[in-house]
């Protein structure tokens, strides 16, 4: 047993002897047994308890656990903090309160202790009632994988590992070792009380289904350590693919590129829009399954607009090349789109430059040649850079927003005209950007719909002489 | 409900409702609605029945299926198996015997009738409990997925795809629509026979675990939607992986890149090497969770070379460069190295070549100067192009396998002699092409242990005039 544990250690949870290592000790057979093995194996252990104040007589058990690691030699820490206070004030349950509790005073304590890690006793058994508990209350691969054996970062800390040991040993096997070695561990009333639902789980479940295979407590073990593998891989995919998708986030959205999410398989975008939704909202219970399967139809629908409320005041905005995933309090950016004034009239002299908001400006140069410019002329491939028959222009440009009943003649529709409204919705500009996006005039006409189309009076042709270029451009930043 | 099988059809099945489809109908409730649904909406169906000959009176439920298929029009084929005979015969229960049964007839039908697809009648009851049992009975991602709404290949048939459309309606949903359609199902006395563990499951635990949450159904089954979404991701990184790292197969051994292999992460390594498994025992029931709990440990582990039995006689060698899946049977392959008759010497003229096997060969040229090779003579850095002081040999040298108490000095050593067995080992030559590995001799003292060292005393010096080149090449393949 001794040895199991101290491969377990040293192959899974990865801790070094001689680092100072905080040990939580209910003074149950488990972290009982952990505690024994580990001081044997020669571990630097501070003992950590926590009295939930749950029972009349916990503080009995406090002073029975003082007492074993005072027998080890080894330092003790405890704090007495009542948990049905907590759990009330919180909304929670009084076994999800301990635990959260129990979590916080051992990270902060091991913060201060300078600890590698907090090392807890959780068994086999445990491993096996989180996957079923998880099951019943509803899960995906990351909670079928149950608990690890070393996780960091985690839940309670950025640096400090969760470490448990004892995952891959069973209950049975803990209960041998206490006997053997004459340990006298404390008898926890709730652990046969079947109000907690882990320990119905524990006492009626296990049991039932064992009934149906006797082998079922192993086959959940295995399950749960293959299934961590597979989580792993998924993670890194999903890591992947949000650093390559993800282009603007704050506190309060989170950007991804439209194609290269529409690209990604079923699963990593469900991963993706599940992780972002958990960022905006960190103390989410459960991203629910119906708002990502809403999220993920709506993302994959051919409609490249439009709004789609998720869960929690988060709504999904798919807005042509980029969807956002953002709260209702958040303004999302417009700043990686050219803006101006909605009320306002600008000049842009030939040649000259005006600067637009977040660092993007208009330019036009002159004096330009047809043989300097060859081909790209009639191309016009870059919708940034466009070329213009300089007779057919009046300058100063003027540079406004749009105005109810523009008309524009796009290039390539033989001189016919369209509303500006409609030439809008159709190149996929972005809805909230229209009513700012600057707009190329002359003589009231509109030249250029400023990095999407010139119009076709303005285009450079055959016998253009003399051209001018209108550059639409932003700073890198 | 019409309209979401219609949904359903169309979006999760893939079904086109012009081509012909098999759909296979045991006129219980679920194969009897979708039956009646997919006909009222326009699908050309061919109705099959298999009479599994378990109970008495099993004919007159195919009467009843006939005279159904008559009253709406369809063509209607039926066959009567002796399924008891089968499991008895191939060591089957009888659920998985007439499952078998019942797959092979419905696709031998559907091949002949040019079906599309073979379309059958699982409900989303069905598919929580075949999740349950697979965790009942140990399972990972591919298990926990449970049934797809379309699968093509599946195990039955590479081109027609089985197809489930009632996978996402509940059993009570089918009930009120054979209800209110006045429909008339037979009913299967199996269904309530606690002899078939997964009747055990519908009837006892399933209303057991919804005693524990109302919504377990429900959980259950999204669980499994999700997860098909993971396992997804997961199967093509592996397929991605398998295409990367597999080397070399055969029917009997899977020869993976060691290196590629091992910078797999563990959850994809485990994933090649069970399927590496299956593709040599495509009949084994179960790739047992500890065998390749055992080849991950072994293959991960610092050694290079070594056997471990994995199961059922397949094994796994790890040979330096190459780890190998076999089978007990099969021969593993030398094609890859350069090999020759251990008995024999051969003669390597300079200039010259010799063949060896498998579009190997070792040449010989001869009358370049120093200032031909540049730097290349002493950096040595390509193994299969070495150069030597053409001084220091007389010719021809001559190629043989080796012999017990050969010693070498390679370069590098400073003429210090070593035994060869022990570069061989040193150098990870793999261990089953030692014996006839082609060295490279003159006037009986090792020049080159081909494809891996020079010997010292035959380097090119400063003083050196003329350079010999020796190449130990492959044609392509």
């Amino acid at each position: 047993m001794i040895e199991r544990v101290n491969s377990l250690l040293m192959k899974n949870c990865l801790l070094d002897s001689k680092r100072p290592t905080l040990i939580g000790v209910s003074g149950g057979p488990d972290s009982l047994c952990l505690l024994h093995i580990m001081d044997r194996l020669g571990y630097r252990l501070i003992v950590a308890y926590l009295d939930h104040a749950l029972r009349s007589d916990s503080s009995r058990d406090a002073d029975h656990v003082r007492q074993i690691t005072a027998d080890l030699g080894l330092p003790f820490c405890s704090e007495r903090v009542d948990v049905a206070g907590y759990a009330e004030a919180h909304k929670l349950s009084l076994e999800e309160a301990a635990r959260i509790v129990r979590y916080m005073y051992l990270f902060k304590l091991a913060d201060q202790q300078n600890a590698q890690a907090v090392v807890v006793g959780h068994n086999a058994d445990d491993q096996v009632e989180t996957v079923l508990m998880h099951i019943l209350r509803g899960t995906g691969l990351a909670g079928l994988r149950g608990m690890s054996y070393r996780s960091v970062p985690n839940t309670w800390h950025n640096r400090i590992a969760l470490v448990r040991p004892l995952l891959g040993v069973w209950r049975e096997e803990v209960d041998n070792y206490i006997e053997s070695n004459g340990l006298n561990p404390v008898t926890d009333v709730s652990n046969w009380d079947s109000r907690f639902f882990r320990n119905r789980l524990r006492h009626e479940l296990v049991p039932y289904l064992e009934d149906y295979n006797p082998q079922v407590r192993k086959l959940i073990w295995r399950m749960a350590s293959t299934l961590e593998e597979d989580f792993n891989v998924i993670s890194k995919q999903v890591e992947i693919a949000w650093d390559e998708s993800v282009v603007q986030e704050s506190g309060a959205y989170i950007g991804f590129d439209t194609q290269f999410l529409r690209n990604q398989a079923g699963g990593i975008q469900r991963h993706l829009l599940r992780r972002a939704i958990y960022q905006l909202l960190p103390n989410l219970r459960d991203a629910d399954f119906t708002a990502i399967e809403r999220a993920v139809d709506f993302l994959n629908s051919p409609a490249n607009y439009g709004r789609c409320d998720l869960l929690a005041g988060i709504y999904l905005l798919l807005e042509g090349e980029r969807v956002w995933i953002a709260t209702s309090a958040g303004d999302l950016p417009t700043i990686i789109w050219p803006q101006i004034s909605k009320d306002q009239v600008y000049n842009l002299p030939v040649p000259g430059e005006l600067p637009l908001e977040s660092g993007w400006s208009l330019s036009a140069e002159n004096g330009l040649g047809p043989e300097q410019v060859g081909d790209l002329i009639y191309a016009n491939a870059n919708q940034f850079h466009v070329y213009l028959d300089a007779q057919s222009i009046n300058p100063p440009l003027l540079i406004r927003s749009r105005r109810p009943g523009d008309r524009f003649k796009p290039i390539g529709l033989d001189g016919h005209s369209i509303k500006l409204a409609d030439f809008m919705v159709n190149v996929k500009l972005p809805r909230r950007a229209r009513d700012h996006w600057p707009i190329v005039i002359s003589d009231r006409e509109i030249v250029w719909v400023s990095g999407y189309r010139l119009a076709e009076p303005f285009k450079v042709k055959t016998g253009t002489r003399c051209i001018v270029r209108l550059i639409l451009s932003r700073e890198s930043h």
